[in-house]
Formats: C-alpha cells, structure tokens, sequence
C-alpha cells in the first residue's frame, strides 16, 4: 500500500476534528522516544491543524528507556509504569498519529516519502517536514559466538522484559560485557537480584568517560556490591550450550553466564538515511544549528546526530535523552516556525549514574578529552562534606574541576559522592554553559543550612582552590607525578603523627601543619636543596604550608587532593606504594 | 592597659617564630564568626607576616551559627561539635591571635585604634587595616515584659546551651516570637523536643520572605509537626512568673511559656562604629564594592554592611553566612593585595531552611521585592516530580520562577518539596548570577538518570513554561485573579471527572482536555461571550487545551500552577471556594 501526502490520516478522522484544517502541515517522524516524541508533543502545542504521524520500530512509544535497568533489578517492579506515554493517550491529548511497529526503511527525498516495513508488508509514507529521531543500536564487538540466545542488550521494553524474565526463571550467574553507564546500571540491577555478577570491560579501568582518580572508588563500590569487575580485558568467545554460556576472556578466564548484556557501546542507526544520501560524519547524521539535515525538508535529533562538544570543539554524536529532548523541541520550532526558532544548544555531556550507595556524575571535558584538543589546563581535587560536617550524616565527595590555564574559564568537573553530587555537578554545567570562570564560582550564593550544604558550598570552594592556582597563590603536583616527585623532591607530609602511621609514602617527612613555622629550618636540612613536595589527606592543610613554604623561599607545592585522591589515582596499586608503620609513631 | 601597634603579639611569640618579620602590617578583625574569621584565614594565607588579632566578645569563635537549633533540637546532641575552631588551633595552624571576651566599644580612626572591653578593663589596640564583622543583633520588639529571663535569642552558643538546659530541666511549653528562618528552626527544635510550642507571626503568613502560595505548604508542615502557627498577629506582653511565663497576643490569647524564643530580626550592630563618625545607612555601614567602609584603613563585611540587590537595585544588609564568608576572603585581598582584589559580589540572598519533611528555598527576589521596585514581570508555577515520576520515592517540587517581561532575564525563584529543592534553587541562583534567561534554562545540560531528575527537569521545564509566556505561546492566569475570574469568564476544568469530583471552582465546567477538541462547540455555547478560564491539577494538561482553544479562536489562558497552586494560594480558605461533589461525577 503507499499512503500519497494525503491530508487526512485514520487518526485523525477518528478523532473526529480538523476536518475544516486540511492545510496543515504533515509532520512525520521517525522514532517515537526522547527527541521524536518531543517534536512531535511541540509541534501540536504550536499547531492544531499540522497532521503530525509518529513512526516507531519497536512495540512502545515514549518508554523510559533510562528507567530499564531498575525493573531488571526489580526497584521498579511493574514493567508498565516504564511506559510514560501510549499511542492512545498521545492521540486523545495532542491528536498524535502514533504508528508502532512500523520500521522506517528507506527514505526518497525528491518524493518527499518514507518507506516503512510493517507486519502487513511495505508501504510510502510522505511528509511535508521529516524528523529523523531513530537513535542508536549497540555496538557488535567481535566476539566469537556473541549472537548466542543468551546475549541481550538493555535498550528497549522487551530488553528489560528479557532479561527480568531470566532473572525470575532462576539465573544464576551473568556476565556484563562493557562497563560504561548501561554496563554498570545492568550489573547493579543482576547483582542486586543475587545473581553472580561479572563485569568486563575492555579499558583499563571501568567508566572510561571518568577521570582515572574517580573510578577506583567507583570499582570499590563495585566490588562492595559483590560484582566481579575484570577490567583491561577483552571477552574472546561466547560458548553457547543448553544449560548455560561460558564467556572466554583474552587470558583464557572462564566465566559462566546464564544471561549476557551487551552493553559495549552504540552506534548511530542510519543506514536507510545514509544509503538515501544524507549526509553524515562516521555514521552520525549531520545537522546545522537548527537540526536541519543536507536533505531538504528532513531534519534529525538524538543519538543519531553530530554535535559539537562545547567546551573541546570535537564532533560527536551524543546518547543521552536530556539533549535529544531539547533537540526534538526546537526542530518542531525550526519547522512550524522558521526564521523564529531558537539555536539547539551544543550539548555538554553532563552524565551521572547510580552506583550502589555512590552517586557518580560528570559534566564538560574530561582529562582525556581536554589533551587530545590542546588545551592547557589546572586540575583541582577536593574533598569537601556535602553539608555542615557537625550536622549528622555529613560525608564526603571527591570533587575534581578543570579549568582553562590562560583565563580560568571553566572546562568540566566530575564528582563521587554518597550524596549531594549530582547538585554541585549540575551547579556547574550550569556555570560551563554561561562561560564562567573559576572566580565566578567562588560568587555563588548557593543555598546554605547545615542539612543542605556549607557556608563555603563544594562549588564555592573549588572556585577558590582553581583561582588559587591560577593566580600562583597555589601551586599544586598531582599523584600522577608521583614517580618524579618520589625521586627528586623532599616528601613533607603535614599530617598528624597517628596519621602519617596509617599509611605513607617513602622517605617522607612528617611535621604537621601546625608545627611547621617553628620547623623551617629541618625541612631546609631534609630538602637540602631539593624541592619540598607537601601533602595532607585531602589538600587543605597542605595549602597552608605551602603558603608557608612559599614565603620562606621554597620551591614547595601541595599535592592535589591529597593522600584521599592519591590513593584513588593509584587504586589497588596504593597498598604497595604506601608505607604502613607497624607501629604507630607516638605523638 | 593600652597597647601600641607594636608588632609582636603574645601569641606570635610564643609560637617562637616570625621575629624576622617584624615588618608585617598590622591587621585587627572585630568579630570571629563568618565574615571575620574568613578574612583572618585568607590574610594569614596571603602574608605570613601580617599580625592578625580577632577581637571576638563572645566566648567561642568561629562557631556554627546555622548549627544552633539542631542543638537546640537534639539532633547535634555534642555542643561542642558547633565550636568549627577554638582560639589555640587558630593560632596553631593559622598563627592567628584570636582574643575571645574581647568587646570593642570604641574606634578612634585617627589613631587608628579600637577601644576594647574585657573583664580586665578597657584597652586600646592599634591597627594598620580594621576589618569590622561585628554581625547583628536581636531586633526588639515593643512588647511589655520582654526583660523576662525565660526570654532568649539563638544567635549565640550560649543561647543554644541555655535553650538546650530549659528542654532537659523539663520545659513544657514554647512560645517563639517571629516566624522567620530562625524562628522555624527553633520552633521545630522545641517541637521536635516534646515541648508545645507556638509560633507567634506579625505578618500574614510564616516565611514572610516567601511568596504567599509557598507560605501554606510550610505553614500546614509546622502543623504537622504539632506546632501551633499564629499568623497576623503579635504579642502584646510577657508576663513572668516563678513557675511560667505568659505570652499575651493582641487578641487577648495567652500561652504558657517556659521558654521564649525572640526571633523577631536583627539589626546591624554597629553602634561603636557609628559613634566613631564612619557612614551608615539605617544603622549599617556604608561599604564600596571592596569592602571599604568611609573610614581610610577600615573595612566591613557580613550583616553589619550594606549591600546592593542585583536584582532590584535596592540597598539593604543581608544576614547570610555565605555572603558574609567571602566579603571576607575579598577585604583581605583588598588590604594585602591592594588593587588585585575582585569586587565584592552583590549577594543574592539565597536561602534555605528545613522545616520537617519539607525543604523550603528561595533566590533572586520574590513578588513583593519585584512590585515594590516596579519590575515589570511574569511568575510561572510547576509542580515537576524531582526525579522520574516511574522511580520509586518520586516526590512533587512546588517551583515558581519569576522572569522579567521585557527580556526573560531570570529574577528569582521559590521552591518547597521535599527533595530536590535545594537542587533546583542552586542551579537557578547560578543562572541569575550568570544573568540567563528563561530561554536559557531550557539548554541546561543538568544531570539526568531516573534516581536523581527528569530527562527534562524541573528547571529546563520552568524555562520552557516562562518561554512560553515571553513569546505568547501560553498566557496565564493567576490564583489571586480568582474573584475577577469568578465574576466574568468562563471556567473550563479540564481534569478528569473523578478530580473534578473532589473539589473544583463554583460554575466551572469539565471538559477532560482528552475532550476537547471534540466539544469546542460546546465551550463555545458555555462561554457566550466570555473569556474562557482553563485549570488542571498543575497547569500541564490546562496549557495544552489553553493552545488548543487560543488556536480557535478563544479568548483564553491557564491557570498558573493549577489548583495546587490554587489551593497553597487560598490557604485555610481554599474549602470555602472549592466545591466538592458528593456523588463523583460518572465518567
């Protein structure tokens, strides 16, 4: 059957109305979840003739696909409440055309037609605007065996349903492969249901997108959870067998799997666009600032699309629902009222994830990513409480801010925390979308009260630390310099005695904080002209003693974050580097 | 005894160091909490030779102020885990010399001395830079009997203490004077503590800094709590007694009271300084954007100064511990930094306060400070969940947003729920001070996964509601437009039948907005001439057929926030307007 751009749908004259407005506009689009389903809610807002017709591959529409993870894990026990929206209700409150099922398989843009696949066979659907929102569909590593019966991915309904339904039948053992965002949400969810749960990941430590400081804690976390994490390790091969799988790791590791996640990654799905000659960058759809794709009348949004990160400039497609959601909005603004619609914003990745009691969350450039663009910056590590540390359930978030070396501006942050992260990273993304620099944080009148936070919020006080180094108040060495630091400087650890005693680094003076002006003259023997490297447990008070240092003529710095992110940079490898006294040293 | 501006102090000797550094300048700091304490660390920080003496009348330093009535409460059982430092680590670690019991009574600015006051007599000490942080004191109203020793502030720790003593030698009932940030955290202490309390307001409603449809949320918690909230009322007399007092109000009332609370406001306490001749503004102290006050070689900071809404423009002091912190790190920049120091930035006076379940928050400026300065404005209520309505423990965050009319900037926002609040206000308190507008809260890239917010949170979604109402894709109306609505339009309730049934506005009719195109003749018929008033619950489902009827043709707008809204707007009085079927209307 082909459908020609008629002016009436079946929905529609269902519905009983509009049949006085058959000048509207007819609006398909491509996808119906995140940035589709927000074209398609905006353009009815701004238009009640526009025949808007929604296509969707898969059985439901508008499901909460973020939500996936927590009705495998049984937090979110009825499948259904992850089904915000359906193709009923969306045609009784907003006259939405919601086809399920119908899967978009070729595009003719001199026609102005999409073809689309369903169970009755092919047809032609035209459109006057297009909106592409078919998003991603995981990456296929190559795995020997990897499209055995028991490997699934986590991106859809019938995902989640899968998977629930081979944890209810009684799995025992399963075996995540990719510990990013997904993988660590899916091994969470199985563990958490009491399956024995192994995650693998290929890079050398789990959610690559974090800086190396923050993941250890996360990996500890992990482990507390009773996951099994391998990281640095690739799976070879799935050996698929009726009672159970066994996946094969690179150094001949054995795992037994009753069910497999496949959550290594995504890639744009856009075949049917590229072979219709739309134009794209290693698979993501191309897009101006409107969403507007190099086809007339078709636009694209969502995980399927480039972006530009705003912060390092490098092109990328983006998966996450927050910018597809916007993306969907202002494409419905470009198409019904154009000339009039906002700019779609370059998304910033600002990204957080639950881990057992650890709440995790990033926002701008990571380290990675601001080296592989050249851009000269300071990192500062903190570790401030959440709230007034006298108020009860006080408790610590490694905070880590970059800034840009030559003005301060702000380039990203990432936090780890059991509480009160996921404001200071948003507090943050909001400061890198207005180009604030680290001295604007220290500006903040951030809500204060002993439950909430502190006089000097988190965020103030990175601003402080950020400004202190860049205008040389402050000047910091980082552990991953420790190699160097170990050789060449003299190690000054300003922490109490009982401190120092729980575990140090080698050959490292101790003179606490408050000792220190009356000592100047020891640390000047010890360094005998080396450089004096300081460090505390979280970088306070060694900044102190650096001032102190300074003043008296040192070439001094204090260690970033201090032994708290020490430890974590180093992960399981501290236990070695540390010295522990047996014996504490009396005070 | 008078001591010169000699440059050794007992404590910088006894530390046995600096005595080569007899050239530092002098820096005296009136008062040790906050602002003073802030600027004595950052001056020791930035010059090892500066003498720096803190003159703090009190007995303790540098102690949690906000801290007070959890102690009060209980729930910081330790009174010493409010002492943040004590005079000795101040001075081990800072090489401070901290003087508490040291009241200064006098300012000689020609010679540079302050006259001080100890149990031993009077002294003089000189200063190269003065830096006064002397905070506020307790306003006191004109109520007879006030002097009665079961009458105390929370302001101090002796205050706390002295509460703490009458709750555990077995108080029965409070009474607090003042329904302001302090006056709720006490009244919910004393509750908290088994007493009967009561909480005496002058104004019209609790929190009187809120917009009044947030006031009856918090107002109906502190009931819950068991207090009993006096509103629009004040007290006339205290009437002491050896067993208990008696609290009299203007009607005549009369509580029991064992202990008083006054916590009517405070006023700059800066009687000493006015005396020396420096310039105030009804009664506090006159500063430029560097903290210096009209006095050479005198500086000021925290509750005691003047200080510029940026929203507004109006002059006032702000009583708030952030501000005041980083006055003080800025005043000492600006002495030992001269001509390097950043200006001082304009405090927004956010605010948070816990009060029971609830968290109550606000920024910017509120309705009343908008009218009172002639900003032309729009205000949109939201009742979003606070993170993803499908996962478990998703609460409603009552969120309005103020936004210029002429341009969108942001001008303040209130918030009240019980998570995710404090979120959301710091977040819009960042795009204030960042001076965004509503547009661009939309772009936000905040954090997002179903535990901790929305695909489109709260705040992008007040952005988009408030876009909405710039460009005229909605219009609102009001909850305090009701009598005029009343009289003259049309009401279309578009909830659902069985919502409609539990309370709705006389004469309205319901049209689930599912409905409504279908029957736009018949809202037609009803209006007969009319404007057609829309409302839902919150203002989701009323907005939709607000565009649905504005696009036929009607005269028409949405309920701002919906009847929750509606009903936090009505207060005590909602249940004499809203009409409340007996039988459910059949669906």
């Amino acid at each position: 059957m082909s459908i020609s751009a008629s002016k009436y749908t079946l929905g529609g004259m269902l519905n009983g109305m509009e049949t006085d407005r058959g000048s509207g506009t007819r609006i398909v689009i491509v996808g119906g979840v995140a940035g589709g389903m927000s074209s398609a809610a905006r353009a009815r807002r701004l238009d009640e003739s526009a025949e808007i017709i929604v296509l969707e591959r898969g059985a439901y529409v508008s499901f909460a696909n973020c939500g996936l993870p927590y009705h495998v894990g049984g937090e979110i026990d009825d499948a259904d409440s992850l089904l915000v929206q359906t193709p009923e209700r969306l045609a009784a409150a907003l006259n939405l055309d919601v086809r399920t099922g119908h899967d978009v398989i070729g595009l003719d843009a001199d026609r102005r037609e999409v073809v689309v696949r369903t169970t009755a066979g092919e047809e032609r659907i035209g459109y006057d605007a297009l909106v592409l929102s078919p998003g991603a569909v995981a990456a296929r590593p190559a795995i020997e065996g990897l499209d055995s019966a028991r490997v699934r991915t986590l991106r859809t309904v019938e995902d989640a349903i899968w998977l629930r339904d081979g944890v209810d039948a009684g799995a025992r053992n399963a075996v995540v492969l990719g510990a990013g965002f997904i993988g660590l949400e899916a091994a969470e969810a199985l563990a958490l249901q009491g399956l024995h749960t192994t995650i693998v990941e290929f890079a050398d430590r789990v959610l690559p997108p974090l800086d190396g400081e923050h993941a250890w804690p996360v990996e500890h976390e992990l482990t507390r959870l009773g996951i099994d994490v391998r990281t640095g390790i690739a799976a070879r091969e799935i050996i698929a067998s009726p009672d159970t799988d066994t996946v094969v790791l690179a150094d001949g590791t054995r795992l037994s799997a009753d069910l497999i996640v496949l959550a290594t990654g995504v890639r744009p799905d856009t075949a049917p666009f590229e072979a219709a000659g739309i134009e794209t960058e290693r698979g993501a759809i191309v897009v101006d600032q409107h969403g507007r794709t190099s086809l007339e009348g078709v636009w694209a949004v969502g995980d399927a699309t480039v972006s530009v990160d705003p912060v390092t400039g490098v092109r990328r497609p983006v998966a996450l629902a927050g910018p597809a959601n916007r993306a969907g909005r202002l494409v419905a603004d470009d198409i019904l009222r154009p000339g009039r619609a906002r700019s779609i914003p370059p998304p910033l990745s600002t990204a957080i994830v639950r881990v057992g009691a650890l709440t995790v969350a990033m926002t701008g450039a990571n380290r990675a990513a601001l080296d592989a663009a050249g851009i000269d910056h300071h990192t500062v590590h903190l570790h401030p409480n959440q709230h007034a540390g006298y108020f009860p359930g006080a408790s610590q978030i490694k905070l880590s801010l970059h800034v840009r070396a030559e003005d301060g501006m702000i380039l990203g942050a990432q936090a780890v925390g059991v509480d009160g992260v996921d404001k200071r990273i948003d507090v943050i993304a909001t400061a890198i979308r207005a180009r604030m620099t680290a001295a604007d944080l220290i500006d903040l009148d951030l809500s204060y009260s002993p439950p909430y936070g502190q006089a000097k919020d988190p965020v103030n006080l990175a601003g402080m630390v950020a400004t202190n180094v860049l205008d040389e108040t402050l000047r910091l060495w980082y552990a991953h310099d420790l190699d160097e630091v170990l050789a060449s400087a003299l190690i000054l650890d300003v922490r109490s005695p009982e401190e120092f005693a729980t575990g140090h680094l080698p050959n490292a003076v101790n003179i606490p904080h408050t000792e220190l002006r009356g000592q100047l003259d020891e640390v000047r023997r010890a360094a005998d002209g080396r450089p004096v490297r300081v460090l505390c447990a979280s970088g306070v008070r060694s900044a102190i003693a650096h001032r102190v240092l300074a003043q008296a003529g040192f070439d001094s710095a204090s260690l970033s974050g201090g032994t708290l992110t020490l430890r974590a940079t180093l992960g399981a490898t501290a236990d070695n580097v540390l010295v522990t006294e047996t014996t504490p040293v009396p005070v």
